[in-house]
């Protein structure tokens, strides 16, 4: 368990606690007024490792010290926790898809001690192309723009089209986790080494990026991964930029493609993947806007919230 | 260890053992005059699971009837046994390359018993496409066709490209190592059931080999098969053979828009893989000539000994 930042003074008085509950992490901030981050905890303790039963025990040891010292403050969640295999299924919402929908499908419930808890739906695209997201509407619904192509790169990467507020369809590609596969289960692992920081891994990058971009598939260029290092064409520390860049192009290429030109392009995302991702975007010819992850899933929530709010019954929420 | 055939009579003297002996697979075959088989073993004993130092006994167990009642009948062997993991690291043959060129990078050497043991070099493509094959080259080299684009499906799919019987070069697809990844540790496995017999499963092979033959990539085409799953618009039984159409459409669009179209396609498969490359080849707008592997990799093995025992000194190696 990590503790980034000091808990509450007496002098600001919290308003929710806004838990990002995934697969593998679990997060949470104290938030006040106007949406101020007062503190936050995370751990490790994602829903893949919490079983079932055990998670008010995770969110009450995760967040004693705010419950106890402020009584009664709701908590907001999103993510996977909402999930068949979470702490409540809460049904998927269909997109097209606003505030108004997603606040009207979150599902409410009190645990010990009184304490009010939310959690808020996934979308689902019922088409051909089938779709669904977890946790990722929520950062949509908070990234500060009513009408853009909203990319929010992971495990999962999500490419959402937004207009008039309304997340009108997404679609994912398994991007972090087919590189996780690659470089880590697959042949490719037996000839990688840690890469170099810096430049140094960027050229590799950069060449599996143009090769993605060049158009045709994965399959083969990331063999080339294997046998350019047995040619000596690539170094062992290569490999994992390399693949890298042959991914997110391959990401990239596809989803530009499918994209409306019209709305700007909103990157959700931090450090070195927003690097990698800002990058690709330019090289493919667009332009990206960054927003903080954390800081889009909080105003997400709190925005959904105050529509929740609106929508029903307010006595019992004591929501912002 | 499974024997699938009898051993030999007297009635018909063997003229080799030929091994096929891959990465998770050893299978030897008593070959007599004119490429008959006369007998065949195999077992789980592949180069990952034999260490260093214990593939001479492997191959002793394995073939005991053999060499005791046939001493001095020499060896030939292909495939990752000739890797640097293997028992002897055997350099790769540079394309392209012929026959020739492929009997001259043999390494011969002797084991207990005065038995002579011969292992056929990889071959490589030493350009910025680089790419690798061991023992595909040997199926290649016998399958019947001296003009031809061979397929050869596999957990790396080799294309290679042969011209008046040389090999001139040959791109690889990681098929069926992804297809392993998606299906067995991706997030796909949760909701997949095993796959129904017969036309049910065919069915969705179809809509993902279309999806793939339609263009774009499997990034995001691959996460249908969940969230098909989650809108009841894919049964769990369907995720594998959906996933299998999809990467298998992704290999033939590719393979086929770099491939010359003057030439025959040659398919070296059996069984359902057969028919999964068959159909898919077919939909693409190609046709298909069927070879057995077995078949292939023995005649293979017999024509590149031929030419080493002209090439070099035949008296110390007997080979047919």
């Amino acid at each position: 368990m990590n503790t980034h930042s000091p808990s509450t003074t007496d002098t600001e008085q919290p308003v929710c606690i806004a838990v990002d509950w995934g697969t593998s992490r679990f997060r949470a901030h104290l938030v006040g007024a106007g949406g101020r981050l007062l503190g936050d905890v995370a751990s490790d303790d994602g829903m893949s490792r919490v079983e079932a039963g055990g998670f008010e025990a995770v969110l009450t040891r995760m967040c004693a010290s705010w419950l106890t010292h402020h009584p009664g403050l709701p908590v907001l969640m999103g993510g996977m926790v909402g999930s068949r295999n979470g702490w409540r299924e809460v049904p998927y919402v269909a997109c097209p898809a606003g505030l108004e929908a997603i606040a009207a499908g979150m599902t409410w419930f009190e645990i010990a001690g009184g304490t009010r808890v939310a959690i808020v739906p996934g979308l689902v695209v019922d088409a051909a192309a089938a779709d669904v997201m977890r946790g990722e509407e929520t950062q949509i619904l908070g990234c500060g723009f009513d009408d853009a192509v909203v990319v929010l790169p992971g495990t999962h990467s999500k490419w959402a089209v937004v207009r008039a507020g309304r997340i009108e369809g997404f679609r994912t590609f398994m991007t972090g986790e087919v590189f996780g596969l690659l470089t880590r289960q697959s042949v490719l692992r037996l000839l990688r080494e840690p890469p170099l920081d810096g430049e140094a891994g960027r050229a590799a990058f950069r060449v599996g990026l143009a090769a993605a971009l060049a158009g045709g598939g994965i399959l083969d260029r990331a063999f080339h991964a294997r046998a350019g290092v047995l040619t000596g064409r690539l170094a062992p520390q290569d490999v994992e930029p390399y693949v890298s860049g042959l991914l997110i192009g391959a990401e990239i290429g596809e989803a530009m493609r499918l994209a409306p030109t019209d709305l700007p392009i909103v990157l959700v995302a931090e450090g070195i993947v927003a690097e990698n991702y800002r990058e690709a975007i330019e090289t493919a010819g667009g332009r990206v806007t960054p927003v903080d992850p954390e800081r889009a899933f909080v105003d997400g929530l709190l925005r959904i919230a105050h529509h929740a709010r609106e929508a029903a019954d307010v006595r019992d929420r004591r929501v912002p």
